[in-house]
């Protein structure tokens, strides 16, 4: 555990604010069925959605394409998906896929995050350090009541984490220097990313977050400066009421 | 009044959602004090370090210099008014003169504010739409209780009102039309740069903003799609629990 305690609190969201993979499944059945595609496994469906979203992210980090926002590519990698299971995206008729599409606009929080982020705002500003855009974090926060006090991350940066900018420039924006901003984040990726950039880390375990299969990132694994099992453990321990 | 509702308000903050002239006024007393001045009257003080602002961001939105936040213009245009008022800077030292320009991050909120944006937040997505960077923005909300979705405006767009871009860039950033966002001002101005932009427009009356003095752009006054008194005559307007 760290001496200092920092200024504010960035989070990674899916994954360590909500339940990004039974939100994404759960939304996707009744789209599957309407489809007559009762035999697609709808969790092997998110796993898939899931998959294609470093390597996009990539390709703008790369300066491959210009930056776009992660619903623009969310909604390719769907289209892509889709033409993979043998079915036309135009079958469906924007209104559908647009509607499929935010289901990342809805994706529940996990039972703690609630209680948890009240807690840690008494003391801490709390910020969405997230990939996802604007427009999803803050239907997102509607829809799951995430207190943020403020949305920064890729689409303020535009660049994606694990891109260094992702990170110091939400750090700029705060008006605090690297060190003063904490990570919050179930990923060792994303921790050690932070951490390459100056960045203090909490680590929160998600067991669940995949479906019980261990994570693909513990090659990453470190010693963070906190390291709690829900947002709640980490108020207590960042000395929350 | 307009037929169709907006699906986001966007909210001007410096003497709209804060009385800006009576905090920094306020906050500017024991400065002055302390450095044997109580001559200098802290109203004038703060309508001088006001009368700045606008031609600091003018060098800004033509490209004159590279974008800078709100928080650094206030600190330059502090210095130049305590230089215009025969007082060196430097007397004051880089912690006091940090102190006093952070008096913009703790203005307070008007009567009606927290209870009229706590009634538009359950029925729209509220954003700050204004020129005063992130960092102030949250210092600010979480002075005075301002319970906002997002934080979007000058800093998000790297450009300052009355600029298009400003608007234009927090409208898309929401996933929204021009024409679905709603401007909530009490500038004629302000109001009217948003509505050339195609946003609808919300005017909220603040006659104490000048100190009781009328506001300088009432030749920009127009018939707005809404107008109200106060925050919760707007919150009824708009049909809000």
């Amino acid at each position: 555990m760290a001496d200092t305690l920092p200024k504010a609190l960035g989070f990674d969201v899916f994954g360590t604010v909500v339940d990004r993979r039974t939100s994404v499944s759960r939304q996707s059945r009744p789209f599957l069925d309407a489809l007559g595609r009762s035999d697609i496994d709808a969790g092997q469906f998110a796993d898939g959605w899931r998959a294609r979203y470093a390597p996009a992210m990539k390709r703008v980090n790369e300066g491959e394409r210009e930056f776009v926002v992660l619903d623009v590519l969310h909604r390719e990698n769907l289209e892509d998906l889709l033409r993979e299971n043998g079915i036309d995206p135009a079958e469906l008729g924007e209104d559908r896929l647009e509607e499929w599409n935010r289901a990342w606009h809805r994706l529940d929080p996990w039972p703690d995050t609630v209680e948890g982020l009240t807690r840690l705002k008494s003391k801490f500003p709390i910020v969405a350090l997230s990939n996802g855009n604007v427009a999803m974090m803050v239907a997102m926060a509607r829809h799951g009541g995430l207190p943020w006090d403020a949305i920064l991350g890729a689409e303020f940066a535009r660049f994606y984490k694990l891109h260094p900018r992702a990170y110091l420039a939400s750090a700029e924006a705060l008006g605090l220097s690297p060190s003063e901003l904490c990570l919050v984040a179930a990923h060792h990726s994303d921790l050690a990313a932070a951490r390459d950039c100056g960045l203090v880390t909490a680590y929160v375990d998600r067991p669940e977050e995949h479906g019980g299969r261990p994570a693909p990132d513990l090659h990453a694994k470190q010693e963070w400066e906190w390291s709690a099992g829900s947002f709640t453990e980490l108020a207590d321990l960042l000395g929350c009421d």
